[in-house]
């Protein structure tokens, strides 16, 4: 039936699968995606929002490279928030709370248009290995489809058990089938696997909710959206609303606590820290005496809502009690209650900085596979997966994302580097170079490198290099354009600045606190050159962020420079770490176990200390 | 959880259970509908069509009675088609393609809309039964949901097993779980159950398909609608395309005769008389050397195709192998295989014509599980048993639709009266006034009930009326208008009928054969009364089949009616047919079985021959 190779298999349809078969296909790989059901690709299992602190930052990454993930949360965003925009631009974070049915639907429309995108619909249930190497997959039925890589975006689905209370029923989400085999065969050729565990809240009738008790949450007036390139922004939104549990709310879960699989040690594996079943809030945080409720609509005109901050496992008739005895819930009607699900994951040290299997030649993990959460997490290595699978295949060089160049690759580098035992769910703080890695200026960093290999288009970069010809323009007209004491001090004095006694350049007075680009718009010298150089939102965005975050951006620079050094010192591959005797023990076992690349990421690994890195660096002649 | 009583519990989402819940809600019923996976409802599991003949008369019946079939169904259209079109208007039926993703969305947002009407993601495994009567349903985790009657609509799912060549799966759909727990409840209880067997053809990406070498089959030039409502007609439509299979296709497939689950024994149970597999059309007419594809495209935007006719259970490799030597399918690329399905059925004797259960107490079935096979006729009977519930929880009178005034009545009394041991589809023939029973005048012969029953609203019923009256003022004003010879030869000459000497009038000629509305237009008389009037497309339909069938309509109107009075000698309740010795053995086992309400039902009975009846009429002294 499938009687020719494809380049690259990607088995799975979720946020990982979907980037990994778009981004090998838009290379040139011919790909097939393979799933258990062709109407769930794109399913959004959790809740109906993309983005977010960290996440969205590389929802634009991706983006920025040339995945689909932000035009599809863009088509079917129902509202659109800059978080932290009260705080410094490193912080300032997109999200879209979307249409679920309108996500899945874009996705599978454009995967569809994607020429190399072949389909195929059945539970993939083993993978052809000869040699050291992965040549396809085996499916339920006992089809045999070749190929020359393989990305396994499995999901929870790899022995997926839901629990909901004392019950647990087999499945990879609520009412659908769990996927076996894959999991056993790999640990026979002796991957590690482990179990994890996350959850989800009620969904609920919206019609049964009294929204007048709740706070309303509003989307932005002024809506930006993902991706760099002419998705539109939302002419209107949805709004979404806030209330809180009570310790009233909290009496009463407590009261299934004795039925919780989290607490009688029926669930063993851990699930996502920052991301915590209510039960366990109330358990970890016994002092607190409300959680926050955000309540999403689960679309534009669906009554289906999704509680989130209320995931759950308890047994439904408590988590029914409980939720009706929050403010605004008081006559909910369950749409189905939460559960949580154990599956099977590898951990991720198993991988190279590409996400292929250090085992296995040409086959690739992405997503909650190797431990992550969530779904841009999720569909970042997707892309990577999908890229690197396509680079092998055709014999390119990788595609790797430094620590200073990307969140998706301080993401992939924290994973195969220190591992993770628990979800691991990006956050800025991961990030060395946050002031770098923004997300203004994602197609800056990313869009040359996504061109270069072909997945970004020409539309693409020609867009970035004028935003940024357009921005670096305007920066130096602050730089060289001077301005008198008449024009720039009621600015100065409307922020509460000290005012200035002499001309000077304008860069200077832009750097002050509080002065903003919008009180240097007022000055005519800046007008003028905004309307003839035809300057938009986003380039003076990027000038503002440049002028004022100046300083802190050339530090940052300065320090990935430095540990870029490290980064050069490569570790030959296959290095004997044993004939280096004064390496600690733990050091020794670590780095025999992970078999860092560089210099740079061996001091990353934990266990691994500075005198350690010293032993390396005095060995490798520095 | 679920501490209130609902009045209606419907277990399904499918085509008969939206339509249970809608109905049933819409009047006034507080009511539940539990699914295994509410992303799922109004789901077409087969091809993506609704309506052909008979079956589109049965959706515009659905709709005149207050159904949403119709509505969706226009709202989901992407072809529309009236069939026959060239036969007397008995047999014009109309057909809608559809989108199926559209389809499924309408669904779902329409019983959203319908206020009384809650939903719950569960899979319901048993019944509350107490005395003879039920009272609720119980589901996989354990829950108990207490209600005054339950509609069960399981279609394929009740121990579901999908066939594909050598290999079992258990499911209720491709991807999806079945349902088990039911079947065996009932069965306990007494109920007699069975299986039956459908099955889907290929669904293939058509990408891959060379559609210049098939043939185009685009829509009507002027699309109707099925709904009386002011749904939209189609402004523009999407072709579908058709082919043949041949004898070198006949011979591939029948290389893998031996491995095919229908041929070696492994399926016993029967499929689809009138919607055969591929393998068993070339085995029952093995002397045809081709049979029709028909290529349907799934929606308005998608690339996935049906490929209907070539439903089969063959291993997939011979279904591809086979499919490639189809004439614009030599390219061919699968989204997944046909494959054959059994699912637990209840012969359909075992109800009333309410569609409750004879030995359980409003406990009523609906759709596939009744031994049907067809969304309409899936949809019609979730239709009656909402209606029925609902008019029972409220204590009302049933809602039973006589064989002369729909198809959904001669569906209902062939199932309960006849049984049946293949999946029952509906055709023209199985009505005895056909002429009576058309799709232009659904709403005439039912708008009335259903708005009688509060279900078909306000305006329906005066739309109807207006359409009504109107056409009765247009059939008279052709009764009393006198047309002179110079005025009506041309027309008659025009369509080869002989010229007339004197004034006559109008309808005389109109009733001529080959003289057509259009005709009558060009005179000057009529074409002021259609101005005068404001006299619309339907009507001026509606005008000309009540002037031109007037004798048969008359005709087949008299033969119901003397029917009819069969129809009115009820036989008592609990009527003891072994007093009667003079009946046959067989016809008073049947009796005893079916226990007809009527002479009439007694008479279409298998086994029960017109010296029975003469029997039976006698002792009930006629």
């Amino acid at each position: 039936m499938f009687d020719k190779e494809y380049d690259v298999i990607v088995v799975g349809g979720g946020h990982a699968g979907a980037e990994a078969a778009a981004a090998a296909a838009n290379l040139g790989s011919k790909t097939l995606l393979v799933t258990m059901n062709l109407q769930t690709i794109g399913q959004m299992s959790c809740n109906p929002a993309m983005g977010g602190i960290a996440k969205g930052q590389i929802v634009r990454e991706i983006d920025a490279l040339g995945g689909y993930s932000g035009i599809i949360s863009d088509k079917s965003a129902i509202q659109f928030k800059m978080l932290n925009k009260s705080k410094g631009p490193a912080m300032w974070s997109p999200r879209t709370q979307n249409d679920r049915m309108r996500f899945a639907e874009e996705w599978r429309l454009a995967l569809e248009r994607t020429p190399n995108c072949d389909f195929y619909q059945e539970m993939v249930s083993g993978l052809i290995i000869e040699g050291d190497k992965v040549c396809g997959v085996t499916t339920s039925l006992g089809i045999e489809i070749r190929s020359k890589s393989v990305v396994l975006t499995n999901g929870t689905f790899l022995n997926g058990l839901i629990h909901i209370g004392e019950r647990q029923l087999g499945g990879g989400r609520a009412g659908e089938k769990s996927a076996t085999g894959i999991t056993e065969q790999l640990v026979d050729l002796g991957f590690e696997s482990g179990r994890m565990k996350t959850g989800t809240p009620p969904r609920v009738d919206g019609r049964s909710l009294d929204y007048s008790k709740m706070i309303v949450q509003p989307g932005d007036v002024i809506p930006e959206k993902f991706s760099y390139t002419d998705t539109k922004s939302l002419a209107h939104q949805r709004d979404c609303f806030m209330t809180h549990t009570s310790t009233l709310v909290h009496d009463l879960l407590r009261e299934g606590f004795d039925r919780s699989p989290m607490f009688n040690g029926r669930i063993k594996s851990l699930g996502p820290r920052y991301c915590p079943s209510i039960e366990d809030k109330i358990n970890r945080f016994a002092d607190k005496d409300k959680h926050q409720l955000f309540v999403e609509p689960e679309g534009w005109d669906t009554v289906e809502v999704y509680v989130n901050g209320f995931s759950t496992s308890l047994p439904e008739d408590v988590q029914f009690k409980a939720l009706r005895s929050v403010v605004g819930f008081e006559n909910v009607k369950f749409f189905r209650p939460g559960y949580a699900i154990e599956y099977d994951y590898f951990p991720p040290t198993q991988l190279k900085h590409t996400l292929e299997t250090k085992l296995v030649n040409n086959l690739y993990f992405a997503g909650q596979i190797n431990g992550t959460t969530g779904y841009e997490e999720a569909a970042s290595q997707g892309l990577m997966a999908g890229i690197n699978a396509h680079q092998k295949v055709k014999e390119n060089e990788p595609l790797i994302l430094n620590r200073d160049e990307a969140y998706i690759g301080v993401l992939i580098d924290d994973l195969i580097t220190k591992g993770t035992e628990e979800p691991y769910r990006m956050f800025t703080s991961r990030a060395e170079y946050r002031t770098l890695l923004r997300q203004d200026n994602a197609d800056i960093r990313l869009t040359p490198l996504g061109h270069k290999i072909g997945l970004a288009s020409d539309s693409r970069l020609k867009r970035m290099e004028e935003k940024l010809q357009k921005s670096d323009a305007f920066v130096n007209f602050f730089r060289e354009t001077s301005v008198v004491p008449e024009d720039i001090n009621p600015i100065l004095e409307s922020v509460n600045s000290t005012p200035v006694k002499q001309s000077h350049k304008m860069f200077k007075s832009f750097s002050r606190p509080n002065v903003t680009m919008d009180h240097m718009r007022k000055l005519k010298s800046v007008s003028e050159f905004i309307e003839a150089e035809n300057i938009d939102r986003e380039v003076m965005e990027q000038t503002e962020i440049q002028v004022k975050y100046a300083g802190y951006i050339a530090k940052e620079k300065n320090n990935a420079d430095k540990l870029q050094r490290l980064e050069n010192i490569k570790i030959p591959e296959g290095f004997d770490y044993r004939q280096l005797k004064s390496l600690s023990y733990e050091a020794r076992e670590k780095l025999e176990a992970i078999r860092p690349v560089t210099i740079s990421q061996a001091s990353r690994i934990s266990g691994v200390s500075p005198s350690d890195i010293s032993v390396l660096l005095v060995f490798m002649g520095r």
